[in-house]
């Protein structure tokens, strides 16, 4: 039996965050991987779909200003971009081992499971804690239709040494529509279905909808309220049904519909940690029904968004927490998502329908800026944003926003809502003039 | 002879923006243009200029992704890019006087002069007024060389209709850089002559050095420690003669050393406003001499940049003071610079020269940022950043950068120091991850 202060099940981002913070105050801490080490941001996730996106966006803004100073686009070329991809991901697991190493933390890998007596089995090994964190995060959800074993995921996807000319993605979720970009922009000809007429339902409506006329033009097939109700393998392609009798075929199928909570393995229940099917229950300070069990990030089951950046925060708020014994609640900033693409679409606080909701309370201002300085100049196909302002107070409290660099609006935008800037503020900063920030000043 | 509260001289943003503030307080105002009503910025400057930038900028991405992911490099349309920036600026100066009449504010164009008995004529035209603002901005400085009628200015640059082939600027300011960016990229041999080894000597040394560098990658012939001392006309080309006998022959010859402030026809000595060779003398409430007479903008001898959102800011500083009485001294957030082009270079807030004179003040980062995942990604040629943090404090109170995207990551710190935000503050908010911002969290 090995002792720690600390053992934590998952070597992702938020896990590390707290391995690195806990081993900084003095614990003794253990890591516990199954997988690839660093997790599935770095590895499967944000940082290898972004290093394809890069092409993608370049070629977005070549296209947009075809008539407009530009002559000709540049192809994407999949296996440079994929080589670029792996140059990345290949150093991530042996490095982000050598750094737990090289600190001093413990490491063990293979599959976690608890025993009865509280205890922890990884392969040989049996680890003991004062405390654990679990962060074992979400993995691709796998539909159960007929066929079901012939569908890949996203994993799959990030992994590709060549690109079909034919894809289906099955789920508009924002892994299915950042793939449906990445692979219809690299010219597969890709077919996007979903089985309700609202995809990406964390996001507002009406820029979802436009998001959807922007991915048609770009020629994906986008098929809403469409169930897919089998898959069979025919020649070297697969062939596709759903409930009302449509059928066609691809060369791959993703299931892109959604991630799960990793947590079969783990045997919660002999340690009397309650889950839920969206993944571990925790109070506000990230204590499971076992008061000596924690959780973070994607494998819990919490209203915030699952994204690497709340996992760190989580990682670090458990730090705090275990170190100095402060148990204050945890307390989130603004926590902004993005969907990427040529066009991306990004939302931040306040959400329109929310606001909505509340007219006393709220002013929204819904803006086509396709119209607008900065979107004329890159002729950016389009371009909106809904912001939300607080009456009273005259601050900025949410946005909803389309653009080919809604990315940066919305980083802005949080830092505004962050330090509780009213439009008046902005209007008495200064910034670099003419860009997406100096914009902001006609916020009011 | 027409009596006003508030006669102003000059139609461009800072002018405009004192006309609407005053105007919207009740006072009765006027505006003098004797060129283009909206000013140099929206005709001749930084919008037009950032309209070519477009292509240049989105020709950048391509190429930087050439063997990471893109194939070819799109070429840019001279003839478009122009066409897509007349069809901006054809419209501003009727839509600018347009805006004037139908607020109700008085408009009048032509040469203004001052009388000694204190009232201005413009044309036909007597008006007196309380108070006046000059805000006439400044004009591309004449070189006094052999030749100097030969010589085009960037007014001329931003509305070629073709692009020749061979093309000098002398003068590596800022209007040289940036034309020097846009003329290379768009296909013509560029000669971007320097008097001494300082080009943009308001910014970082070393970052101008890797700018230069960049710069000449692209294909630019840097020419530094270069005294031009006549230009002939040769055939259809213009010959060039250098203080240490250097020849050559270009297509067309651009002075681009400077601006001069636009003082010469007012006359100011008459109602005794005090010059300088640096533009107009103002107290910090932006009064001249004569405490009847302010000054803003550009043609203000001050040490800010000569940037539009500055002057606009001076603007609603003298809308404050010329309607409430308030006579604070005006007191300026952090202005970042930029200089545009496919690699960008920006500054904001304490320098690191500054920085380093004080060591026991503050600390200078200096990171080269090729490696970050964000430069990686998009395989920047060239990213580095100089961070400023007030030893004291741990706030960022500077930044120096040189990145393809150096625009936006000023624009974030300007937000981090306008709100006085140290690193670990950074690390409390959450932003999208990954991006440009997200990265701010690695600066500690």
């Amino acid at each position: 039996m090995q002792e720690f202060d600390v053992v934590i099940i998952g070597g992702g981002p938020g896990g590390l965050a707290a391995a690195y913070g806990l081993h900084g105050h003095g614990l003794n801490v253990a890591v516990v991987e199954k997988d690839l080490w660093g997790g599935t941001c770095p590895n499967r996730g944000c940082d290898p779909k972004k290093i394809l996106m890069a092409a993608v966006e370049a070629q977005g803004r070549s296209e947009a200003l075809q008539g407009h100073g530009l002559t000709s686009v540049p192809q994407i070329d999949w296996r440079a971009s994929m080589a670029k991809k792996r140059a990345y991901t290949e150093k991530i697991p042996s490095g982000t081992l050598e750094g737990l190493k090289t600190a001093g933390i413990a490491t063990f890998h293979g599959t976690a499971s608890f025993n009865t007596d509280g205890t922890l089995t990884v392969g040989e090994d049996q680890l003991n804690a004062a405390n654990w964190i679990i962060a074992t995060g979400q993995e691709p959800r796998l539909l159960d239709i007929p066929g079901k074993d012939l569908l890949r995921t996203s994993n799959d996807f990030l992994d590709l040494d060549t690109l079909p000319a034919d894809i289906t993605l099955i789920g508009a979720g924002y892994v299915g529509v950042e793939l449906a970009a990445i692979a219809s922009a690299a010219g597969s000809r890709v077919h996007l279905v979903h089985h309700n007429r609202r995809p990406l339902r964390a996001f507002d409506g009406d820029l979802v909808h436009d998001l959807m006329d922007r991915l048609t033009a770009e020629g994906v097939d986008v098929k809403l309220d469409t169930d897919v109700t089998a898959v069979v393998a025919v020649d070297d392609q697969y062939q596709l049904t759903t409930a009302s009798g449509e059928t066609w075929t691809s060369d791959l199928v993703f299931a892109t519909a959604g991630r799960t909570p990793a947590i079969d393995d783990l045997h919660l229940a002999r340690i009397d940690v309650v889950t839920t099917p969206h993944g571990i229950a925790v109070n506000d300070r990230l204590q499971t029904t076992n008061h000596h069990v924690f959780a973070l990030g994607d494998v819990v089951d919490r209203p915030q968004p699952k994204l690497t950046p709340v996992a760190g925060y989580e990682g670090r708020y458990l730090t705090a927490t275990l170190t100095n014994g402060a148990a204050d609640p945890i307390s989130y900033p603004v926590i902004p998502s993005v969907v990427y693409g040529k066009t991306q679409l990004a939302q931040l606080g306040v959400t329109p329908a929310e606001a909505v909701a509340e007219p006393e309370k709220y002013h929204v201002n819904d803006l086509d800026l396709t119209h607008w300085y900065s979107y004329q100049r890159t002729a950016d196909p389009a371009a909106r944003i809904k912001v939300v302002v607080d009456q009273e107070s005259g601050n900025i409290v949410g946005a909803a926003v389309l653009s080919s660099e809604a990315e940066q609006v919305i980083n802005y935008l949080d830092f505004v809502i962050q330090n509780h800037m009213s439009t008046a503020d902005i209007n008495q900063t200064i910034l670099a003039y003419p860009t997406l920030a100096s914009d902001l000043t006609y916020f009011n």
